[in-house]
Order: structure tokens, then C-alpha cells, then sequence
């Protein structure tokens, strides 16, 4: 496949929809223009281990080493320390796979030793052969509580353990007035020629990303083109909750909701052909809209999809020399 | 097969030799009987977790979990993640299972939220169905240190990753003046009514527990018969580096050492019948002895040296009374 020169692409990413995404521009920016600015507010800690699913989905991902049917986790992984685990009554309902562990083990060590997620990331990166930058959000901590009728849970305990049953009060991302967004994350979205939103939850894995000091007002400042991917199909996610959330927020799922949340910062957004009634609405919000064919089942739809991206980026540009 | 009333049983054990032993003794006396008081100066962290290996050994055979050809580890077990660790640069020479990681991961989440070694042990023991009471020796931090030509090593390094290569030029417990004895293990010497020393490495296995404050006192003083099955069979160990360690501190392996190094608290030795002419230098020494076949390959061959101490231990006493 040949890799244009596009300028450098910064894409800000969640887990799955992120990494379905970027299978797609990896396939079509050379991996030194691509910087991958990746929501660690999902992390968590299991067994003593700190587990940065988002950041594991898009190193797997982008390894090739990713199970692409579950979504999460390394393609052929076996379970047999998670379920040893169950003897001396440890929860397990988080399943880390056998292979994965080592993920864990290797950065809560080096965690440990004082190490920021930035460099252990990095060096995570190197080690399964991913030479796209792939940039944890931040080096501090910063978590999503959902608030529910259930009381606080972590995202993980609301998506994993409850899957995503219990109603959204609100939402809140704890530390996320301290937390300093991690070293080239600001220059990435300053010096990118194209900024990327993946199709994303807008509220758990991009709000996270965008909440964090100094980060929405430079993509606001930002003269590269912005452009999204609407994570929505039909008023219903590829994976995840993000239609429930917004329901249960009293939002009615559509790429609409998505475009007001990045209305600030957005120049183009997406969506997929089965919303192409939204098409009026959203550029009378003032953006710039593609329609396709979203749902990234094969590598060649990322392609495709990340190739629509690109191309709304062009005219996005464009529209702005003119 | 019939279990005898035979009294309260205190084993001081290592690894896999005492395991082979336990399998026996375990199978003649209730497990409310017997108690087991492991070493734990072997510890050590890979990859963040605290492993145990005599413990582990001890736990996984007394639950018929243990992989008997190996020694060490679980029957079956994969090593997925330790393979794995090897991709990120992570020394990965003391190979974990990945079905062993629980035991490590529980453990080691259970020490970091503050509950003693004992405590985890034996709710492993509980987990694993293991009724027999197994201490560990100390919830201090007790570390074997072998001085070599290379330099200090941990007792792993110099065991696993130097494969017991090195010159032994002396060998420490660092912690063993501070460190205390876990709960019920003076209790446990104090009232057994047969104290076994299992056939471990008596440098490294049961010289630590030796060394603990006030465990060799409350052997001296013992009116209970201490019997002791030598680990070397014609000068050399089943498993493990003792004729080795003793030819580098200057001994001849045999039985002689073996007698010499518990001179104070021994009542009794069993050797195999491989050493049969150290009897009489033996009982020279004041112990009464048995000779037997002592290599255990076969439960069947566990249970007969188990007897064979059982009778030796009523023999001393038979003598003490008279």
C-alpha cells in the first residue's frame, strides 16, 4: 500500500473504534507523521496491576497482535492464570488474558520504579514493534466515575462487571484539573497538519482527552483541519455504551450529540450512510460532512473510512484558503 | 489408607525434598496433626511479585497440584506470560506458569494491603484445599545471600539463573536477627510430639528457620524425638545444590555434615541405605538411625520413608523414657 505524504496526523483515541480507525491510517500515513493521542482515564487496577485498556487495544492493534473479533486482548490468548485466580476467591470478572499479563506486569513494574506511562508506553511500543507514536494522554492520573443509582463505579466496573446496565447520573473524570496532559501531547495537536477524532465514546474515552489542561483550546487554536469520525450507526455504537450514556443523559443518540460536543473545536465530521438524514442538520452547525460506510469490519473499510477522513480533512483545508 | 493417631507432627521443611516427605507423612498422620513450618528465605520479587517457592512447592503438592516430574510448578501449567514478558525485555529466566501467576498475583496484592505472610498462606492453603497446617517461617523478610566469586547473590540467582555454578564462598541471612517466627511456629516445635526435619538443603532450606530467634532454643529444649531425613543419597542431593555448597565450604557430602549441622537438637537421622557404612560414625555422634531406600519417585516410596522416620522418632523416645 502506498503511504502518502500528508503531513503529520494526530488522532485522538479511545479503544476499539480507535484502533479500527487507525488500522486505516497507518495503512495510509507513514508511521513517523502519526501520533496517537490515546484516553487513559478507563485505566485501572486488577490483581495489583495497572491495566491501560485503551492503550493496549491500540499498541495490539497496531502490532497486529490484537484480537480483532472481541475487540480486546491478543489474538489466541488463553486465560489460565485468571481463572487460577478464582481458587483464592480473587474477583475475575476483568479477564486478562495469559500473554496480556505480561503488558501488566511489565509496566506496573516499571511504574513502580518510577517510570512515567508516557516512556513506559514507549517502550511497550518498541517492544511488539509499533513504530507509530502512541502517546498515553497524560502521565498523572485521571479517572471516569459514573455516577449511578448503584453509587460510584469505576468505568470499568460499569462497563465490565455491570455492563453498562446501570443508569448515567453524570459522569465526572477525577483528577482531571491536576493531571498535565503527557510530554508531546500539546505539540502534537499544535504541529499536526491534520487532527483526528476516532469514532470514539465522546464522553468516557475523547471528553477525557479533551478535559485536560490546555488541550481543547489548542485544538480550537489549531489551524490544521479538525475532523471526527461519528462513533454512531444508526443512533447505536459499534461497541460500547456511548447510546445508552447519551440516553441516559437525555440525549437522543445521533451524530448530532456528537458534533455539540466537539462543537467548539470541530471543522468535519464522518458519518455513516445510514445517518445521512443528519447531513443538513450538522452543516448548518457550520461542518463540513462525508458520508460512508463506518463500520470497520475489514482492514480495507478502515482503509476506506481513513482514506473518507483524509479526504474531508483536503476540502476542510481548502474551504479555509479560500 | 489408615491414619494413626500418632500425635501432634511438626515438620520443618524446604521444597521439594520436604514435599516428597510431606506427601508421605500427610498420608499416616491427621491433617489437624501436622503442621508444617516452611522457608521462606528463598523469596524473592520477579516482576513485582512476591514469590514463595518452598511455600508454593509445599501448597501445590499437598493438594496433588504439583507437577511431580518438575518439582516445582503446577501440573499443566502454560507459560504464556512469561513468554510473553521476553517481547518488552523483561528477564524472564525464573519461569512463572501461568496457571503459578494467581498464586503470585493473590499473594502479592494481599502483602501490599497489609496482611502478613501467614495470613496468605494459609487462606491459599484454604483455597487450594490443603487442611494441613502449613506456616511459613517468618512474615519478616529473612533473604539468603550467597557470597561468590561473581559477587553476592539472591539465593534464585544464584540457584536458577547461575544454576548453582558459582564457588560458594559463605552464605547469610540477611533480616534473620530481626525477623521473628511466624505466629504458631514456636508453638508448634514447643508442643509437637515428633519434630521431623525434612530432607532439605540444610544450608539454605532449614538454616534459616534454624536461625529464626528462639526456633533452635525451643528445639534444644524439646522433649518431642527431632528426627531428621538426610537429603543426600551417597553424596548427592535428589535436587538441588547441597554437595555442591558443601564441597565449597570445605565438607565431604554425606551424612556426617547433615548430623554435624543439627548436632544440638537431633535425636535421630534417617540415611539412605546407599550410606549405610556412616551408621556407626553416626551413632558415635549420639543418634539413633535408620536406614532406608529414601529417594521418593512414588508416593508409595513417600509414605515408607514417613514410616520409617515415624518409627525411627518412637524408637528415641522408647530410649528417652528408659
Amino acid at each position: 500500500m502506498k503511504r502518502a505524504r500528508v503531513g503529520k496526523v494526530t488522532v485522538l483515541a479511545g479503544g476499539v473504534g480507535a484502533a479500527r480507525l487507525l488500522r486505516g491510517v497507518a495503512a495510509l500515513v507513514r508511521p513517523s507523521d502519526l501520533t496517537v493521542i490515546v484516553n487513559t482515564a478507563d485505566d485501572d487496577v486488577f490483581h495489583g496491576l495497572h491495566v491501560s485498556p485503551d492503550v493496549d487495544t491500540i499498541l495490539y492493534t497496531l502490532s497486529g497482535l490484537a484480537d480483532p473479533g472481541r475487540g480486546w486482548g491478543l489474538l489466541g490468548d488463553t486465560f489460565h492464570a485468571i481463572d487460577a485466580l478464582g481458587r483464592y476467591g480473587g474477583d475475575n470478572w476483568f479477564r486478562l488474558g495469559d500473554r496480556d499479563l505480561a503488558t501488566h506486569l511489565f509496566r506496573t513494574e516499571e511504574l513502580r520504579a518510577g517510570r512515567p506511562l508516557s516512556a513506559v508506553t514507549a517502550a511497550q511500543a518498541r517492544g511488539l514493534g509499533v513504530k507509530v507514536n502512541v502517546l498515553p494522554m497524560s502521565d498523572g492520573r485521571v479517572r471516569t466515575i459514573i455516577d449511578s443509582p448503584q453509587g460510584r463505579l469505576s468505568f470499568q466496573e460499569y462497563l465490565v462487571r455491570e455492563r453498562a446496565r446501570p443508569t448515567v447520573r453524570s459522569i465526572r473524570y477525577e483528577g482531571i484539573r491536576t493531571a498535565k496532559p503527557a510530554p508531546g501531547v500539546l505539540a502534537a495537536v499544535e504541529q499536526a497538519d491534520i487532527v483526528m477524532i476516532a469514532p470514539s465514546n465522546p464522553f468516557v474515552s475523547i471528553g477525557p482527552i479533551l478535559g485536560l489542561s490546555g488541550v481543547r483550546a489548542a485544538l480550537r487554536r489549531a489551524t490544521a483541519p479538525v475532523v471526527a469520525v461519528s462513533p454512531l450507526i444508526g443512533g447505536r455504537p459499534v461497541k460500547g455504551p456511548a447510546d445508552r450514556m447519551m440516553r441516559s443523559l437525555g440525549m437522543k443518540p445521533s451524530p448530532l450529540p456528537v458534533a455539540d460536543l466537539y462543537k467548539d473545536l470541530l471543522d468535519g465530521l464522518v458519518i455513516d450512510t445510514a445517518d445521512r438524514s443528519f447531513v443538513r442538520a450538522l452543516e448548518k452547525r457550520g461542518l463540513r460532512v462525508a458520508t460512508t460506510n463506518t463500520l470497520m469490519k475489514t482492514p480495507a473499510r478502515s482503509t476506506a473510512v481513513a482514506r473518507e477522513v483524509l479526504s474531508l480533512a483536503d476540502s476542510v483545508r481548502a474551504a479555509l484558503a479560500s
